[in-house]
């Protein structure tokens, strides 16, 4: 039997995201509940990366989280195996999800409970960085197959995100990609974000990121 | 010296866009140019497919490459050493393009002496599939990276398409992928459609790929 319920998110009502955001970001922070919005194209491995958190943080701290589809609910049957809430949202035929669809979510999820909690956004690199969700954090994941030049591309996503993951590192001697010019082109457009390498498939790179949460869980409930 | 133009290509103002979209393939019928709406995530290899298929034919026909993108011209600047006539598109931050802006584009290109071109859409399963661009057939590419539950996730894009290319096929024993799988769930949602594996890295499958366009150019012709 599946422990995860299926929402389907309604458009939202309101006009004003940005406010509608700060709201729900103070709501989280009174409820000392530290949000990440998950964010890449789709196919880069966001959802082993979650299983991957999941595993590095369960025992420390409770978690939920937030799968966003446009259809289907193979994600959440996955990340409900690990024993975290799961809520499956489906934003019928959305491209993103806003403040008030993400606040549909947490709903669901109740956070009296839950001290960190994810939202995998739908795998878009284009119109997840044009709204707030009000989640605490913007991580992104690239993937190595994706290439190197993806910055250069799809700037503004790059340049709102406080941690960008770079997954499937196993396969770096495979595809032509140098780290070092992604990094390099990153830093150009948001000179504070945090790179770090992982490969969710064997868990390398996975402790440094789950050391970034420790301590913005912690900064969260101050 | 560069031989590419690049236009920032204006937000429509028809509100009937499938009308724009028949209106241009009326035209393009008239002036026997086979336009192909290439779509895919980011980071699939849509111009490593592009520079193949140029390859492949340009000693047979007159090819055109519109290259949609958020920013940069990066790739306008990789087609145009093929030779073929490029025209850089910059979508203003628009995650996907419509049947306006793309006659924009055709303009720019001139379809006087083209038989064959591509459009490269911007890279995103979700948007673009929303809007007819007034493309003779639209093709998408998934690759072996993203995973074999893309269907799944995005089926509008999958059912919408006349040709599913699945690239990066030389990976397909480092990355767990199943053939039959991804072939089964798309011809559930969409029996007609044609699916070619290719590598666009070494070539292999373009052939098959290549047949498919001589045939179609050849039937746009009648």
């Amino acid at each position: 039997m599946d422990t995860y319920k299926i929402i389907e998110v309604k458009q939202s009502v309101f006009e004003d995201n940005d406010r509608q955001a700060d709201l729900l970001r103070e709501e989280l922070k009174r409820d000392k509940t530290f949000l990440v919005n998950l964010m890449s194209s789709p196919g880069s491995g966001k959802t082993t990366t979650v299983l991957r958190i999941i595993e590095a943080l369960k025992d420390e701290m409770k978690i939920g989280v937030l799968e966003a589809d446009i259809d289907s609910d193979v994600d959440a049957h996955t990340v409900s195996k690990t024993g975290a809430k799961v809520i499956q949202l489906h934003t019928g035929g959305m491209c993103h999800l806003d403040a008030d669809m993400t606040k549909q979510g947490i709903l669901e999820l109740g956070t009296e409970e839950i001290d960190f909690a994810i939202l995998e956004n739908v795998g878009n690199l284009v119109c997840p960085a044009e709204f707030d969700t009000g989640a605490s954090k913007n991580v992104m994941i690239l993937s190595v197959p994706e290439g190197d030049d993806k910055p250069l591309k799809y700037p503004l996503m790059f340049s709102i995100v406080d941690v960008l993951l770079i997954n499937k590192m196993d396969t770096i001697n495979i595809f032509d990609f140098d780290l070092e010019a992604v990094k390099e082109r990153v830093k150009k457009i948001n000179p504070n974000i945090k790179v770090i390498p992982i490969c969710a498939k064997t868990g390398e790179g996975v402790e440094e990121w789950a050391n970034w949460i420790r301590s913005e869980v912690k900064s969260w409930n101050e």
